[in-house]
């Protein structure tokens, strides 16, 4: 793995060395990341922490970062002597890969001494809040999709890591194998793919073109039709190429649409494949489709039976980024923890103080039915009713009484020793597909879908105002 | 540099291996580079190309990647002993990095034999499509700030290279500098950055966290003020510590506000600075920034110095891609070069074919005037008066009788060997700058920009339009 201990904000370093200057460098903290509830993102699939854990494990300033970070003349001597041997010794607390998690829960808690969680800010937030971002989107479009989706933005992605890592994400949310190659090398990704119109173009005609990759493909043959003219080349050159196909005994594959109305064409190109004696031949879409795009097209009756998806998936357009933050919520003084928060005029903005968890309530039938966020060493007892607030409006509330409660948080370092393996990339897959199908379709529907309640434990609620009111002013 | 040769979508792959069965492999084949008029992206600054010679240049499958292809059982044994010494030996022509472009002019050319030409698609695209994404992003927001703009987006990136990337095209764009370190380390770009709230909250109170970091650096102190509340305590606070540096002969540099409304809050603080006798203090702002809301700012009459834009400028919201397509243009049968055309039902779809350039037309202020796509052996005498027509409403014309030309487009590599090497990045920023002065206000504005003007020559017309009624039905 590359060297990525540079890939932070100047300023993460010109702290660490003021830390260090004031003398609160190894005083103990605790971080947490979350997305706020302004973002309007009502979910997101949390996805990134096998790479967060890499970028961890991995940490270490060479010569050359010395040597560079030296030349700015920012930094005094005892900064280079701290960075020189840095190693991470504190704990990182995480929810899973492919968990559902909602504004203000922490996907990931970092308990360090100031100076080394200053250093993991940029580069974790960056790992996180992208990967969590196309997890996210790739989930919406495959429940949206009703057929397998094959994930196809490599080449308008931003840069080749949104690519790559973007590819792992659309996994994790839902997309059954990328034509990105790379992608499928370092994560075992299914690889999908099959010719592009520059293919039909290198011939001198399309039914050429087709007869040719009939040849080298004859058990897989998937034809573009829409390099001339969908229904009067592409479509009828196909049946006749899968006519010689099926003489020499093979049953062709599929054809594959790229533009035009893809409803209309759809359902033409179905019609025709049917009557030529092609029910089985499956019709794959592609180009410049997302979530919102797919409703419509079932809703028109399209023809699609398996989607390939790349743009707005791999760019999460037009929403191309997680806002989720990093902030302090307690520092140690004296071996006392302090609780930390962050006022703003905007309650959304307000942060929730001390070292959290979150806890996902089941009803008896095993459904989602509420998060509660509490102090990490709060306990529970399962068989007394809970009552939940609502976090803005405390005059809605909801008694629970047959109820199980879920920790959505694992240790993954434990003093700078990792305590957890990401599990395979599949299972991680059905992890998330597990978590899905534990919420309400209601929860989880594109258009205005029912908020999920997520409350504030009674002992996190009551540290919150009281911070908030010693630290407003009148 | 990592080995990106398997960045590449499947189909890549298996027509490079359907070339090789169908004996057409090593036809020699011109694909452009080029964004459509559908993209609604009135120009765009070119970035990227560095990166593609070095993505060029280190093009080669490891035994792994081998090892990897064949376990797909897709490929024959003629594909691996193709791929086994992979060496790129075509030609590559590219505009500059910096260089203005509109709708359907070449950004870079390949000229290759076709199974080398369709293995550079993906990742060529994947580079310049992102990279030029961003340059483009960064000059709309360059020239509405007014003020020195730094990059800020690293957290909100979409992945490392996203962020590595994005920061090197920013520049190119016109920010003055990044906070990501590791883009400073890479390409020589000024770091920029002071302190987060985290901090201020590290402390026991704010006056007390701005001494620190007053004391830790003292000739460059700039202070983020909206921690707890901007102007009942974080100007105030920085106003104190900023007379105890005056006292010890420092002089302060500036405050940051990151949330509020920014234009109410620089006004109420430069007042504040002034009154306390700072008015050389500068305010940065930073904080969900882009072009409209920076025009909008300086109509409300906001006092910022110094911008620093982070999300919207990485991310290009919410347009995150640039619809960048590779086309082939032409293709060598039997030594002879067979131009050859996309044709689609949107006029703005059909290609231009053949073998191409761009030239842009200066008047006699050198101002740009219009640019006209032309075939590459074209020569142009600009002694004569030269007539462009409008490319889609060809009753519409202009004549130019003083005028100069220029080739947008620059050799790269040439039978396989580079013969361009990119400028350092100051000097391509300062020639985007140049370029950018070329063109009238008019056509560079946020809202309906005026349109500029990209003909065909009359010979290129002449072969699209024969071409188009060969390809088209009845």
């Amino acid at each position: 793995m590359r060297n990525l201990t540079l890939l932070t904000d100047l300023y993460q370093l010109t702290m660490m060395n003021a830390y260090i200057e004031a003398g609160i460098a190894q005083r103990n903290s605790v971080f947490d990341i979350f997305y706020r509830g302004n973002d309007n993102i009502e979910y997101a699939v949390a996805a990134g922490l096998d790479t967060a854990i890499e970028y961890i494990n991995n940490l270490h300033f060479s010569d050359e970062d010395i040597n560079y970070l030296r030349g700015l003349k920012i930094f005094g001597e005892r900064f280079f002597a701290a960075i020189k041997d840095f190693k991470f010794t504190g704990d990182i607390y995480a929810v899973r890969e492919g968990e559902f998690i909602f504004p203000n829960e922490p996907i990931l808690t970092v308990k360090a001494p100031l100076f080394q969680a200053q250093l993991l800010e940029t580069a974790l937030l960056n790992i996180i809040n992208h990967q969590t971002l196309i997890a996210t989107k790739a989930t919406k479009i495959s429940q949206e999709a009703k057929g397998a989706v094959m994930e196809f933005g490599l080449r308008r992605a931003q840069g080749p890591d949104a690519g790559i890592y973007g590819s792992r994400a659309s996994i994790i949310g839902g997309c059954s194998s990328t034509s990105n190659v790379l992608a499928g090398q370092m994560f075992g990704i299914k690889v999908a793919g099959t010719h592009a119109h520059s293919w039909v173009m290198s011939f001198p005609s399309e039914i050429e073109s087709f007869r040719a990759y009939a040849d080298t493909y004859p058990s897989s043959c998937l034809l573009l039709v829409d390099t001339y003219d969908t229904l009067r080349s592409g479509v009828p050159n196909a049946i006749k190429v899968f006519d010689e196909l099926r003489k020499k005994g093979y049953e062709p594959w599929g054809i594959r649409l790229d533009s035009g109305d893809i409803a209309y064409l759809s359902k033409r190109a179905r019609k025709m494949l049917d009557e030529a004696g092609y029910p089985g031949v499956k019709i794959v879409a592609s180009g410049d489709i997302d979530e919102n795009i797919l409703s419509s097209l079932h809703q028109q009756g399209a023809r699609i039976d398996i989607w390939g998806i790349g743009t707005k998936l791999i760019t999460s357009a037009p929403n191309p980024a997680l806002g989720g933050v990093y902030k302090l919520a307690a520092i140690e003084e004296n071996g006392i923890w302090e609780p930390k928060i962050k006022i703003s005029d905007t309650q959304d903005k307000i942060t929730n103080p001390g070292l959290k968890t979150t806890y996902r309530i089941y009803d008896h039938e095993n459904m989602a039915v509420a998060d509660l966020i509490c102090l990490k060493d709060e306990v529970f007892d399962e068989t007394k009713p809970l009552t939940i607030f609502h976090p803005v409006d405390t005059w809605k509330k909801t008694t629970f009484t047959k109820y199980t409660m879920r920790n959505l948080m694992t240790d993954i370092f434990i003093g700078g020793k990792q305590v957890y393996t990401s599990p395979p990339l599949k299972d991680i897959a059905e992890y998330a597909l597990k978590v899905l199908s534990e919420f309400w379709e209601e929860y989880r529907r594109l258009i205005n879908p029912h908020i999920y309640k997520v409350d504030l434990s009674d002992k996190l609620y009551d540290l919150k105002h009281r911070l908030i009111a010693e630290n407003t002013f009148e």
